[in-house]
């Protein structure tokens, strides 16, 4: 069965689990504590990072896109949610690297460093500088998710893909942190609830981080 | 023809031109000043960033990898760089992602806001701490190349690969810049000869950033 080293808060690792789940491939989570550097995973990703994908033959994937991509090769008899043909796939992929890079560093890894991080290793209070600065980038990041789907049933066109999950597993990430302006953005709120409500979403909305709790509409489909 | 705009230290947009020429697609290059945000050019790449691509029928396309998955896709009667087989192209997909995103963050792009934004747009002297991070970050990385080319003919096996483009890209740039102590990774410097060697790499070395001049070793074949 296919192994998957993750962690709850890492948006990269919930878009693996939705994929591998809407893809009806069985598969089990570890937990990894990646900022501890533990010699054992160093040897399977030196980068330090999840997630990371054990696939059932023992095969070692590193990163949430170069996963996407392998399952998409590997496992061809179950929709790749990358999108037909390749100028669908560039725009998939486009949104992706969008959500991966530019909101991942511009809002997930600020409040997950000052908000998560600083409270479990003890380092201190969140410092309200960055969370300003992150928060202020919410909006960007809302209103261009508003413009799409304005235009589109999903992000990248007519059907749902890769570049919906990847941006609901940053925004469910945020959210569970209680940082989603939800009702400045209804249109945002129309897609997540839609993309929530599927059965591949389940076992994201049961993440618990020890100490942590998320908001009462987390994890309620009618929030 | 294809058009790229690009940005001479841009490590994304050198491993594009790479490839492009490695294809032997001709293309014509276009220098973006994204840093000036120009609406035109956020129409085309909402993020704002280059690499972006028109393909010949105007078909637009963003981002580095996004681009190299576009065309192994779309000129698939020319290698693509990628590898043979799903395994194969997942570790060069991982050292490409360990360039773009590690390497850059932890380097690149540290030296580019020190070295050239503050120069160019009249921002002051860099700072020593930030030159300094970046500094001990490089030898991590150089140290992380001598791994694999002890091991292997090329970073991610045999043949050479975009993670060679990926990797070579961003030493160009810190190069340009003066910064790569050659002289404690003879290994990384024959690798490194063997790729700046090639025909698709001299472009790259007759780069002029105005006001800001290379080393002299740094259009060198024989440094």
């Amino acid at each position: 069965m296919i192994l998957l080293y993750h962690f709850f808060l890492s948006p990269g690792s919930r878009r693996v689990r939705l994929l591998l789940a809407e893809k009806k491939l069985p598969f089990k989570c570890k937990v990894e504590k990646y900022w501890q550097r533990n010699e054992s995973f160093l040897a399977l990703n030196p980068a330090g990072t999840v997630p990371v994908m054990l696939d059932a033959d023992g095969t070692r994937i590193c990163g949430s896109q170069v996963i996407c991509e392998y399952l998409a090769e590997m496992y061809d008899d179950t929709p790749s949610f990358l999108g037909v043909g390749a100028v669908e796939r560039a725009e998939v992929r486009r949104l992706v690297a969008w959500f991966d890079e530019k909101f991942q560093h511009e809002i997930s890894n600020i409040l997950l460093a000052e908000k998560v991080m600083k409270s479990m290793l003890r380092k201190g209070q969140p410092s309200a500088t960055a969370l300003r600065a992150s928060h202020r980038n919410i909006h960007t990041h809302l209103a261009y998710i508003t413009w799409l789907v304005e235009r589109r049933s999903w992000l990248a066109g007519e059907a749902i893909t890769l570049a919906d999950f990847a941006a609901a597993a940053q925004i469910s990430c945020v959210d569970y942190l209680g940082d989603i302006p939800w009702i400045d953005y209804p249109k945002v709120k129309d897609w997540y609830v839609r993309i929530k409500s599927r059965p591949s979403f389940r076992p994201l909305l049961r993440d618990q981080i020890a100490g942590l709790f998320a908001p009462s509409h987390y994890a309620d489909l009618d929030f």
